[in-house]
Formats: C-alpha cells, sequence, structure tokens
C-alpha cells in the first residue's frame, strides 16, 4: 500500500526544480482518486433521464415559465441553505477519517520502536545467545505478521528469511497471529525469570516493551474494526443523495441543458469528498492511499537483522568487552 | 449492540467485488437511523396544518401578493443567515458526541488489553498454580461484569463459565459490581504480598494492571453518566425547532403546496442531524450504532481461557523450565 | 451542581418507553437555559425603540421608498456576510468552553480514582491499623474538601462522619484546604518512611498517589482560575452586540412591525449560544448545569467509607491471612 | 500579566446578584482590547478617500447608474464568497493561538506543581537540613526566575528574600537563567548521590522533578520562540486587508456615504479577530491579556516559604519522629 | 530554515514601541509567501484567454444579452453554494499541516530535552571521566545529525567541534545516521552494565533517554516520511482548480474586464491558502518557513558542550566534592 503516499514524496524531493512541485501529479492523476464510480454513473444517468424529460415534455412548465411563476427556481434557496450543513458534515466526517489515519500512522511508528527497543535491548544486555537471538527474530517477525494480520491475510514470505519453517507453520497456525507471537516472547521472558539470566529490572524492562506491543495492537484493532458509528455513515450518504438529486430542478429555467454539467462538476467534487473519508477510514490495506507499511516494514527488518549479526558475531564468548 | 458497525464491516470486506460498497445497504436501510420519529411526525401535521391553513384561509394574504407586499418572502434573509449558526452548532455537537464514541472505544480496546496483561502475568510468573487461575478468572470475568454494568443490567450468563456460581452471586450481590471484582484481585495481590510468592517489583506491577483498572473505570462512567450539558442539549433542540418552525412561512408565496415536501426533506436531515449526536452519546448500549462491546469482550474471554488452559495444563509441578 | 445532567440521565434510562425521549423536557423546560436575561431584554427595549421610531415617524424614508432609493434594505449584505463569521466565533467559544466542561469531568473522575486507589493501597498493604484508618479518612476526606474549595466554600458538613473535629477546624482554619490535606498525607507518608513500615518501593508509590492529587489540583485550578482571555470575551460580545443592533434596521422594509419578531427570536437564540459558552467555563459550580460533583464525591466517599470498615474488622491482628 | 483574567474573575465571582454578570465590564471596556490602532486608523482614512473621491468626482457613474449598467454592485458576490474563507482562517487562526495559551497555562499549572512537590520531597524525605533548604530555596526561586526569563527581563526582586545575593548575583550573570537553575540543582542531588544522603530511588525522583522541570522549559519556550508559521500570518494578512480594501467599492451605489460606517464596523471586528490571535500568541508577557503569571508565582512562593519554615522549625534534631 | 518565524520574534520584540508591530513586514513582505508562481501565472493565462475570447467574440451572447436570458450569470449561485465546501476543505487542511508543523516543534523542544538530560545525567552521575565525556558527545552531535538526516543532508560540519575526525566519517558511512548514534550510545551504555559503573537503575535512566531518542525518532520521521493521503491532496486541488477555471464564466456579464482582476485576487488568495499547507506539511527543511532547527539546535550544542568543559576540568579526580 501507500504508493500514492511515495509519488508525493518522490516529487518533493525534486521540488528544488520546480516551485510548482508535484501539480501535474496530482491534478492529472487517475489513479488513487477516490470518487466511487458506480454510484457517480448512477447519479449521472439520473440527472440525464430528468433533464431529458423536463426539456422534452415538460419545457412549458418549468421552463418557458413567465417571471411571476416559475417556481422550480424557488429552490435555490432551500438548496444553498442546507447545503452548507452538507458540506460541515463532510468536511467534518473526512478529518475525522484522517485522524484516524494519521493515528494509525502514529502507532505504526510506535511499533517499530519498541520492535527496535526490543532487539535493543536483547542485544545489548543479554548474554544468553540463543535466546537473545530468538528475541530478535520475534521482533523483526512482529511488524509483519501484525501488517499481515490486518490485511487479513495469511501470506508471510517477507518472514521466510527471519523464522524457522517450523515457526511460520506455528504462525500460520495460531488463530491470532499477532497474540502467538507476544505469547512465544512471553516464553522466551519467561525463561530468561526463572533462570535469572537478567537482574530483575531488565526483565519487567523487555515485559513493558510487551505491554507496549499490546496496547499498539489494541489501537490498531480499533481503527481497523471499528468503523464510523452506522448512522453517522447512513444519514450522511442519504443527505447528500437527496441534495444531489434536488440539484437538477435548480436552475434548469436559467441554465437549461448546462445544468447537466453543473450537476456533473459538483456531483463529483462532493461525492470526491465523501469518498475520501471512506478510503482513508481503513488505512491499513493495499490501497494506493493507504499507509505506506510495507517500506516501513523492510527498514525496521533491516535493522533487526543487522542487530542479529551483531549478536552473531560479536558475542561468541559472552562478555568480553 | 454495533450490529450497524458489523455491517459495514462485512460489506467493507467484500468491497474488492463492487466499487460502489456498501452504498445500497447504508442508503436503503431502514434500520439504524438516529432520526426521532415522533418529534419528526410532529412537525410533518405542524406543516401540514400551517400550509394548510395559509392555502385555504389567507391565500389572498401570503400567496397572491403583488412584488411590492409580499412580506413573507423576505423571511428567507433572516432564516438563511441563522441558518448558518444552527449547522455549526449542529454538527460541533454531533462531532462532539463522536468523540465520546471514539474514546469509548479506545478505553475498552484498553480495558482488554489490560485484561490480558494481567492474566498473561499470572501465567507467567505466578508460580501458585490455584492464585494465578483465580487471578486469570477474575481477570477474564472483569470485561463481561462491566459491560454489564454499564448497560445496567444483572446478568452475567457469560461469565457461568469462568467463575463459579458462589462468586457469581456475591458479584450479583455487590452494589457495585465492577468495584467487587477489583476487590477480590486487590485480595489476591494482598495475599501474594503477605506470603511473597513474588518478587516485589512484580507486585506492584499487578497492581498497577488494577490501577489501570481503575482509571479505565473512571473514564467509561465518564462518558455514561455524563451527558452534554443540559444548556447546550436544551438550547441547541429549541434553536433547531425554532428554526424548523419558520421553514413552512419561507417560500410559501413561491413553492405553494410544494413546500411541504421540501419542508419534509429538511426536517429529515437536520433532525437526523441531532439524532446521531443523542443516539451516539453513550455508546455502551445494545442498540445498533451502538459500540460492538460483545465481540470484543467474547475475544478477550477466548484469550484468557486460553490461558488458563496453559496454566492448567503446564504448571503442575511449577517451574520445571 | 449538576441537576440539569441528572435530568437527562433520568429521561435517557425511560428511552425505552418513548422514541423521542427527552424531547418534552429539554424544549419546554424554563430551567437550566443559559440566556442572559437582563441584557436580553434590554435588547428587545431596544428593538422596540428603533422599530417604533422608524415606523412612526420616518416611515416616509426608510418604508414607503421606492425601489430605487431604498437603502436600509442594502445593509442584508454586510449584515448577512459578517453573520457567519460572528456564528463561527461562537460557535468556537461554545465548544472551548464545553471542552474545558469536559476535562473538568475527567479530572475529577481521576481525583476519584486517586482517592480510591490511595485508601486501597493504605487497606491492603499497610498493617499499622491507625495509620491505615488516617490515610483513608483523608483521601476520603479530599475529594469533598476539593469541591468546597472550587465552590469558594467552608462548609464542610460533608466530612464531619469522616474526619474529627480537631481536624475539620484545621482543615478551615488553613489558607488553602487541598494543600492543607496534602500536608497532612505526606506527614503520614513520612512517618511510615521514617519507621519503615511498608518496602521503600511502596512509599513512593503512596507519595506518587499524592503527586497525582497535586498535579489534578493544578489541572482544576487551571480550569476555575482562568477564564477564557479578556480580548476574545469582550470582543466577541461587542461583535454580537453591534451585529444584533444593526439587525432592526436591515428589512423592516418588507417586514415592518414583524421585524420585532425576527429580532426576539434571532436575539434569543444567538444570545443563548453565548451564554452556553459562559454558563460551562467554569463547571465546579452550584448551577442546574455544572458537573455533578455531589454524586460522584458521594459515591466515591461510600467506598473508602466500606474500607474503613474493612481495616477496623480484619486487621485486629495484622497478617494473620 | 492578567488583569483581563483577574477582573473576568472579580466579575464572575460576584455573579450570584446579576444574572447579567460582566456584560457592562466587558462591552463598555477599553482596556485590554486587541484590535491594531494604527492599521485600523489606515484602513479608516482609506475609506475615507475611496469614499470621498468616489461621492465627489465620479458619482455619475458609480452612483447614479441605471439597473443596467451599475457593475459595482456584482462586486458583493465575489466579496461575499471569498468572506467565508477568510472567516474561516481567521477565526482558526485565533483558536491555534487560543490553544497555544491554554497550553501555556496547563504547562505553568505544571510547573508549579513541579516546584512544590521537589520543596515536598525535599522537606518530608531528606534529614539534611541546610541542603533541604537548599532545593527548597531553587524550587521556589525557579518558577520567578523563568517567568522573568520567559519575559526578556533581569529584574529579580521577588527572588531577594528567597536566595541570597550572590546567588542573585550569579543567576543574573548566567546567560540562560532557568538552565543555571537546574545546574544548582543537580549540583545538590550529585552531593546527596556521592554521599547516599537518600536511598537511591529518592534520588532518581528529585532527578525526574528536575528532568520535568527540563520537559516544561522546553514548552514554554516552544510556545514563546516560535510564533505561527509566517507564510499563514502574512497570507492571512494580506487576504484580510484585500478583503478590508474592497469593502467600499461594494454597496456604494445603495448607501451612499453610510457605506463609511459599514465599513468601520467591518474593519473594527474583522481587525478585532486577527488582533485576539496575535495578541494571545504569547502569553506570557506582562499585557492584560496574558496569562496571571505574577499570581500564579506569588502562591507557589508562599507554599515553598511555608515548608521553608516547617524544616528551619521541626528538623533541628533530624528524625526526632 | 526558519527566518520566516525569526524575522516574526524580531518584530514582536520590538511591539513595544509600535501597536502595530509587525504588519509592514508581513503585508509588504515578498520572501516566504507559500502561493504557487506557476499554477498562479497558468490560472492568470487561463482567465485572459476566456475573458479575451469572450469579450471579443462572442459578447453578443454572454455580455450584452437581456434579462431574460443571461444565463451565464445564474452560475454565481452554484458556484458560490459549493464555494464554502472548498474553503471548508482548504482551510482544515492547512490547519492539519499547521497541526504537523507544531507536533514537529513540540518533538524538537523534547529532542532537544533529552539530550541534556542525558548529558547532565552523565556529568552528574558517571565517575569515569572518558565515557561521560563520550556519552556528552554523542548526545551533543545527535540533533544535528539528526537535524541533517531529516534534510536528506550529509554536511555535518556543525559536529567537527565535538566529534572526533573517525567518527565522523563512520557517521556519514553509514545507511541511517541517527541510528547510527543511537548504536553507538547503546555501546557505551553496554560498558557502563558490564562493568557496573553505575548503579543499576541509574543505567536504565540512560537507556530511557535512548529510547525517548527512539520514539522521537519516530515521530519526526512520520511528520517527514507521511504527507497528507494521495487522495486527498488530488481531490482538493482538482475542486480547486475547477472552482477556479468555473469564476471568470460567472459575473463576466456584469463586470465585463474588470473580472480579470477579481479572478486575480481570488486566485491568489485561494491557491495561496494552499500553498501554505503544501509549504508547512514538511516543516524540516532550509524554507523561510521551516522551524527554526538551526538555532535551537546551536543552543542545545552549547549547553552540551559547556557539560563538556564542566566534566574535563572539575573531574580529574573522581567523586571528590
Amino acid at each position: 500500500g501507500g504508493e500514492g503516499v511515495e509519488r508525493l514524496l518522490e516529487h518533493r524531493d525534486k521540488r528544488g526544480f520546480d516551485t510548482s512541485g508535484n501539480w501535474c501529479l496530482t491534478i492529472f492523476s487517475f489513479r488513487g482518486r477516490a470518487v466511487p464510480i458506480v454510484p457517480l454513473l448512477a447519479y449521472y444517468l439520473y440527472c440525464l433521464i430528468v433533464v431529458s424529460v423536463i426539456m422534452v415534455r415538460f419545457q412549458h412548465i418549468f421552463v418557458e415559465c413567465q417571471d411571476s411563476y416559475c417556481f422550480l427556481d424557488s429552490l435555490t434557496t432551500p438548496v444553498s441553505i442546507v447545503g452548507s450543513a452538507l458540506f460541515f458534515l463532510l468536511v467534518f466526517r473526512t478529518n475525522s477519517s484522517y485522524a484516524r489515519w494519521w493515528e494509525g500512522r502514529k502507532v505504526w511508528g510506535a511499533i517499530v520502536t519498541t520492535a527496535r527497543n526490543m532487539g535493543r535491548h536483547a542485544a545489548v544486555f543479554l548474554n544468553d545467545k540463543d535466546l537473545a537471538l530468538d528475541i530478535i527474530r520475534w521482533a523483526a517477525a512482529y511488524p509483519i505478521i501484525l501488517k499481515s494480520h490486518l490485511r487479513d491475510e495469511k501470506e508471510l514470505h517477507e518472514v521466510a528469511s527471519i523464522l524457522q519453517g517450523g515457526q511460520i507453520q506455528d504462525v500460520m497456525a495460531a488463530t491470532h497471529m499477532p497474540m502467538h507471537v507476544m505469547l512465544r516472547i512471553s516464553a522466551d521472558i519467561r525463561v530468561i525469570a526463572v533462570h535469572k539470566l537478567l537482574p530483575e529490572a531488565q526483565i519487567y524492562y523487555l515485559d513493558a516493551n510487551l505491554e507496549e506491543f499490546m496496547a499498539q495492537l489494541a489501537s490498531v484493532e480499533c481503527i481497523k474494526r471499528t468503523p464510523m458509528p452506522f448512522a453517522y455513515v447512513a444519514h450522511l450518504r442519504t443527505f447528500m443523495v437527496l441534495w444531489l438529486m434536488s440539484l437538477p430542478f435548480v436552475l434548469i429555467h436559467d441554465l437549461e441543458w448546462l445544468i447537466l454539467l453543473v450537476c456533473a462538476i459538483i456531483g463529483y467534487v462532493i461525492m470526491g469528498i465523501e469518498g475520501i473519508g471512506v478510503e482513508i477510514e481503513n488505512p491499513f490495506g493495499r490501497d494506493y492511499n493507504d499507509l505506506p507499511l510495507d517500506g516501513l516494514v523492510a527498514k525496521c527488518t533491516d535493522n533487526l537483522r543487522q542487530m542479529m549479526t551483531f549478536v552473531e558475531e560479536q558475542k561468541g564468548p559472552p562478555a568480553d568487552e
């Protein structure tokens, strides 16, 4: 996911050459738009039918009316009055979705940080080589597995170079994959506690990292599994559809066939705003507008793989520094 | 509760097949709408009476007036001016309610996390099998009991497989059920402290989990027991009713009987926005738009039941690893 | 305080029977409205005078004017343009006040939680019966005394059953009552520290509760003692008054005496929005719209009194479990 | 600073007698308004010139025009359309400033709390009388010195009764006064650590207070040294000036000389909103609208002086309780 | 970066002399404006062409039309209706960007604080002179290196006086420079842990500082590497361009050539609002509107250099105080 974000970043980096930056990219891009196509086409069809019927059959009533009795024009006022209520709701909805998107990004930043911290702790303080490697491995695998879990997928080819075959099968067999990883790290911590391989304060430090994983898991599941309230989504959409459906009647007296163009543009921009809200509400997928999780996780995996090399090389005889 | 959220989730998962996703569901759904029915019907009746009286008795004054003296049309201006004030207030109110709904969701995520952490601590570090099982049991029962408490219910059939009969009766007899559970866990911690079954730092760790339960309890009770300030709710509703009641007088000159349709639509969307605010202000009930607590709690119970099995199986002779 | 909130809660609980819920309560309630009465009446008087003078003396200029020279009607445009600026400011101001109200509620939830935690710690871990009782007593008295302090009162009849006579007199004699309570708890902690009645980590735990009291005290005093900036309040109110004062001139040509009704309604709703902001800015009083502190504190006192009973009964011979 | 806030508080306390409370104070107050005087007068002069020139020389073109060619009137539409964009930006800017003001207030609440906690720790747990007094002194001096530092002043007469002469001179000679105080407290903590005058956990507790001072220092310097982004401030002001400068051309056809009054009022209210944003962006000064830091700091100093008396009196022979 | 902020600060400090403060600076400044020049010029060209074509070729249709058939004038209504939706989105976007800018500033305040704390800990508590100096050096170099990393630069001349030649080369050779610094500090902490140069609690304290560095790194990378979602940016820009492109057709009947001036001003202010959002979204660069990181980091380096002097001078023989 997150190609859109990556393309924006690419262009931002090149901005030194052209002050107008990524204007071309954003205005002429066809990919990554969040406008819902089927409803938009349905709306266009509806407008076409309404305007055609009026222009062909009822032109004497609605269009060629005299100033004293052109009642459809009066609809402009209520349509523009309630329009601002609709726009408020739409923009607030989009911003609530953006707030979730951004929260998701922050939690993922924290997940990567916690994985690195856990790895660093094991690498720096733990003298038992095998145990240290095991903890680093699980810490490295955790973000990959969580990403896969949030996408409702089970393909873990990215962990193939980190975990061993049996471990991967265990993970894939688990009902809740991230929870399985945490239980494995818990088991390692228990071994450390039982054999007193670390001073007590250190053990709880590792454990605190695990608690952070737990809290972060709750946060991302919260974002993924709880869309906006049904009544909010349904009422806003109904409101939007009612408002858009009343548009062709307004101004048909003045604009005649041109009203079709006006409706097309307004329908596109308004449905697009609602579409953004839907698109970014769940930011963990593989869409163009989702968070760039793949790159983020890959960087974290690299860091932890370095730590694994560090542990394997330097710690032949432990504590010889 | 939370069927609305679950239906949205279902449709989101299927979105690969149809880009228009859950449009049909949300627009044509009758269930889960937050529009207050009785006030809306009362408003429709009011509009019908006002418009009928004007059209039947006073048409010569209000409708057939000449351009120079059609004073009711001038009401359009004040109605549209204060309309934006009304919409601001409405949308902000709805968003404050949504903020509570979302905060409630986050606190519940944290409650489940704390329960899992408490169970994991008892399972991993505590060697006394009975005590560990007791703590895990109470930790598993806590979210169920809290859910029931927030719904002002006393039916605890979900805990039947976790707690023992006497314990359930004690819980149901308590004046404040969640507090009772916390006192029971406190008593267990006291036993651990007196018999020094865990190193001191660990004891406070368990105790910190308990403090988190306490703080989370304060948060959810805060959301449940403190609606928006009375003056805010009452003034906003009065404002809305006054504004809606002035609508039929506006534009009756131009739209005549059609004003009824306009009022019907505007009344529906505006009252609907206010209704959403009321509906999601208290997110812990069993409504269609409430938080999906049942599923959330059931998952947590499953996790903790696994830990109970783990403790029962592996810990026959403690610390033999 | 907080009757308004309690009445809303009562009606919410009954909502199963009538879908329209608390509509009657909120729309027809006379109590708990935040509209400032004297300024509103002054405004009505002003409108009456302005409209009377125009209608009686200057009708030939302002009302019976021809289309080409009815200049007062042109005021509609500037009045409606700046109206939206006014409404933005008003609604943002009201929401800033609501944010303070809600923050006050959350801090009070935390105060109650900290008091319970402190009591629970003393009850569960401290073996010295008298000292434990003393700490629980002060923890139980603290919320009551803080509530009284925030209301600038000195009537502490609620603590009569908790503290002893001399202690109450000491509290009432103190310049800063909550600080006095904290110093008393500090003294108890010092005794514990000197005589090593608790392990060191526990002492700091109790002390951390005290630090939380301190931080919460800073939060509530921050809300109480720092109203919105003067310039914000004064400018917004001046803006509102200028805007309302220009209203009677607008549309008098069209609406004539009816403009009085329009001004009355608009003045009521606009001043009411500002009034809500003022009303809920300081949420710790005894008003209809304040936080329901009395009930909250009473529940907390009950909890701590139970702990006192628990300590008195079970701890005859300490640590005999 | 903060007289405005204090006057509001005074009137709030008296509100029991008059429901209209501080209306007179806020509406008729000349002090504490944030309207920028010189730009406002410049704008008035500009309006006067524009309107005079039009009315005297070009009246035949702009004012006495017929309906078919009064093109200036058409400016009303674009001016009102972009007006709402301007008001959004203005109100958001003012609210961002208010958010900083309030954050500044909260951080100062925390600073006072940390100073009290540090003093209380030294007073309650430290047995070395001189060292305890020294730490309390520095803790008492810190808020005063920080206040002075934030105001870019060096007058420290308020600390004269707390610190000794040489200490004050050292503080005034330091390049960064608050940092100097923290280094002095650091030195005291080092002495405690070297001579083991406190158990280790306590030392870090004191040190944690110091870290909080450090973080709070970063927060307040962040607010003081980082105004809103230049582009935001400059563009908003340019936008506002362009909009206000177009006002006299709009409606001059209808309102003629009366347009001067309209421009005067609109200029006053709009520039006033921007002025509030500027005024409260930096809340640590001595202005009428700044935070009431003097009173806040004075209270804290009193508390810590009581602790000094407490230490001096009770601790003649240490630990004799 | 951050000259704009610094110029605002300069003028704020001088405000005592002139109440109009930095008005001249902000209104007449050419530098630091965020208006995108190329798109703005393209828009001006478009307007010129459209208006010329209409005025020269189609004047009989669009301009000299009679009242009954001047259909382009009717476009005013839809343009003003959807205008408010556009402005909402624009202002919310700008404020989301400002929120990131401000968050970036707060994180940088925390980074500097953590660096100071780490240095202070090493200086005050660690008796091994070389190790203390090494940690202080890395703590001093970290903000400089992070700043450089966030700007995608590798010029580290500012650290030349802090680190040694080989260390600088190592840093520049690292793939992720800030991570390299943290691993070096980790190595120092490991040495302290292995040789028990500090009590255990202190070691974790230093380590906690490192964890804070890690979390702050995640925060700033989050801000830098994740622009607003592509769909949001692209749709908003498309919406803005469509809206601006429809402007010249609106009101051309009334304003004729003057519409060019109106379009020029509106295009400038609207594109400017969007430009601010783009400009401040990534606040870590060297632009006029970026955060004043250079000054911030320089101050922190000074502080830590003082600590290095302090360690070098006073700690000849350790712990002789």
